[in-house]
């Protein structure tokens, strides 16, 4: 905890001390940008850049990671505001295709690594990359360090529903959790759920199986007991099962990351496989032929809905890092900038840290689920 | 292993030689039926079976269980072929959210206990009701007991792809699983698939998480090296992820009971959400109208592919229970016996009784998973 910052850093800094200094001074907040990461680089990433800072308030300064002739070369084509980009030269850039060993070994230079040390050395609120996700892990934890006991940065989906996006996490990154973990996924979801999509209050749901005699693992039902006994600042609904994600039965479902990466990719397959479905229905015989013809607009609609939203962030981290989707257009890549101002500028990390002070008393009040007969 | 019964039994006798008998007998096969269970009860149960008995072989006889002047009536009703069925008179019905436990308590004299007794007497080669799920398995169990070290018998579900079904397990029932248990599961779930579905040898893969740096839980790894070297007669295919389950990578998928009840109600989730969303765009504006009206047909068309099938195995008992679901119609009933059918008449638990034997040798060859480097 001690180790967390976010905000615009000093060195040391904790990230409460980063956001109250923030808020009182109302001053410049640096996004560091991987200006050469993801699959189209610097030709997508500073139209982004020049997109994104339209809208962005005049204090919002991004600082762009690269090879400083095309970065510069791209700036001039689209009429970049100068005052308010720093670039910051790389000289080499990590293969979306390269193992995060080989990221260790030989990122240091690279665009994704300077746009993550500018993190730790104070010069950056946050930082978002489109490049290799495990290597973007890899560095960060290795910069940054973790501020939890986790194995690597949590992922987060975020999933769409009727009416609005669940947060869900952990997606793949810590395959084993104790009930601890699980806790402070729920207490880092619950904040960024508020930071990103502006809930004042989140709800937060466990992922469990349904029938009562069969209630889930001894780290679920001690999870289940310390978020709700815990005296945690989270309004905490309990178990929720995997059809509550799509219903929106909570904002944030929280489980651990061998089933979160299993139920995100189930999910994910399910929904294409029915959309194709669909489609081939719609588009077989003459008379429906001219269905689908008339409901084309609807479909791509419906397809947009349907997509992500661009950016998900590492979560864990002492300071804020966005991934965004490899494939992201300058529009996409323009929101994940967007959203890393919205975490820089709330009181994410402080959120984070008050819950986690309690933390330990909660687990020590409510004890191993063993002993609970009430499981 | 030694307890496994199948086929038309006789008490003692196992699985394969039950199987045996019957191929060399053509004899008289006997599936017993719950004919109160599920919501609408012998109303359609009754019809199920007389549908069902059109195709069936004429050495097959169905053995209802119910109140008998109920059941006589329903079969006076329509003209149901006496001679084809055995009326076994049960005073009393489980209802359908009656707790496990207290099913056991009270379940003596009821349809569901007589639909299953019959097999442990050797009276039918297989059950089927379309009752309380968990009192079936807890009845099921105490009944003619497990077959394999389970909590409880592991839950099938059979998921659409595009060109066909996979067989998906453990779906709920047993919540933690080991890798022995993990294999055991394989083994059954891919003779459960080529009895069920005609497909000479299923493949058969093991549910993971996808990058490689973090493969999963070592039960899982461990189980992975028992089914690659453990010379067990399958087609293992290896570590499939979650979108492969509606992609149909492979035909059979194993996971423990947690993961997959919450991928397989994540995925029921994901599909009605995308379902409803795509049929609000379509019908949303006039000319969306018009498109899904016309499109009407199609719709109706991919909504029938979409359901899943009406029965499912309960697996690792002594005997073959099938669970129809608790809303199905005549025809779904009728195919729910067609399926009792085709596993009582199959090599089902020879193949299965074979692969176990060889379980332990495959086990104590390869060893436990934390001395693999390579995992």
């Amino acid at each position: 905890m001690q180790k967390r910052r976010a905000g615009a850093y000093r060195r040391g800094e904790s990230g409460a001390e980063a956001e109250g200094r923030n808020a009182e001074l109302g001053q410049t907040i640096a996004i560091s940008i991987d200006a050469m990461g993801g699959d189209h680089g610097a030709s997508v990433i500073v139209p982004a850049c020049v997109i994104a800072l339209k809208t962005l308030p005049p204090n919002v300064q991004l600082m762009l990671h690269g090879d400083e002739a095309q970065v510069r070369a791209e700036m001039a084509r689209c009429k970049a505001p100068a005052e308010r980009i720093v670039v910051r030269p790389a000289e080499r850039v990590i293969g979306m295709d390269e193992k995060p060993a080989q990221a260790l070994r030989r990122g240091k230079g690279t665009s994704m690594w300077g746009a993550v040390e500018a993190i730790r050395d104070g010069e950056a609120a946050a930082a978002v990359s489109a490049g290799n996700t495990g290597a973007l892990m890899a560095i960060s934890k290795l910069i940054l360090r973790m501020s939890m006991d986790l194995d690597r940065p949590a992922l987060v989906a975020s999933i769409p529903h009727a009416s609005g996006l669940v947060t869900f996490l952990d997606v793949g990154a810590n395959v084993d959790c104790d009930a601890e973990r699980l806790v402070e996924f729920a207490i880092m979801g619950e904040a960024y759920h508020r930071a990103a999509n502006g809930v004042a209050r989140p709800t937060v749901g466990l992922l469990n199986v349904g029938s009562e005699e069969m209630k889930g693992h001894e780290e679920v039902r001690e999870a289940h007991r310390v978020l709700r006994e815990g005296r945690l600042d989270l309004d905490y609904r309990g178990f929720v099962e995997g059809d509550d994600i799509t219903k929106g039965t909570v904002d944030v479902v929280v489980t651990d990351g061998f089933t979160g990466n299993i139920a995100l990719k189930a999910m994910e397959g399910a929904a294409r496989f029915v959309t194709a479905e669909l489609r081939a229905a719609l588009t077989s015989g003459p008379i429906s032929t001219a269905g689908a013809l008339l409901a084309g607009r609807s479909l791509r609609r419906f397809k947009e809905r349907m997509s992500p939203p661009p950016a998900a962030p590492l979560l864990g981290l002492n300071g804020i890092v966005l991934k965004c989707h490899g494939g992201a257009g300058a529009a996409d890549f323009a929101k994940a900038i967007q959203v890393a101002v919205n975490l820089a500028q709330s009181g994410f990390a402080a959120e984070i840290e008050r819950n986690m002070t309690r933390l330990p008393a909660a687990l020590a009040e409510v004890g191993p689920a063993v002993a609970d007969g009430a499981a």
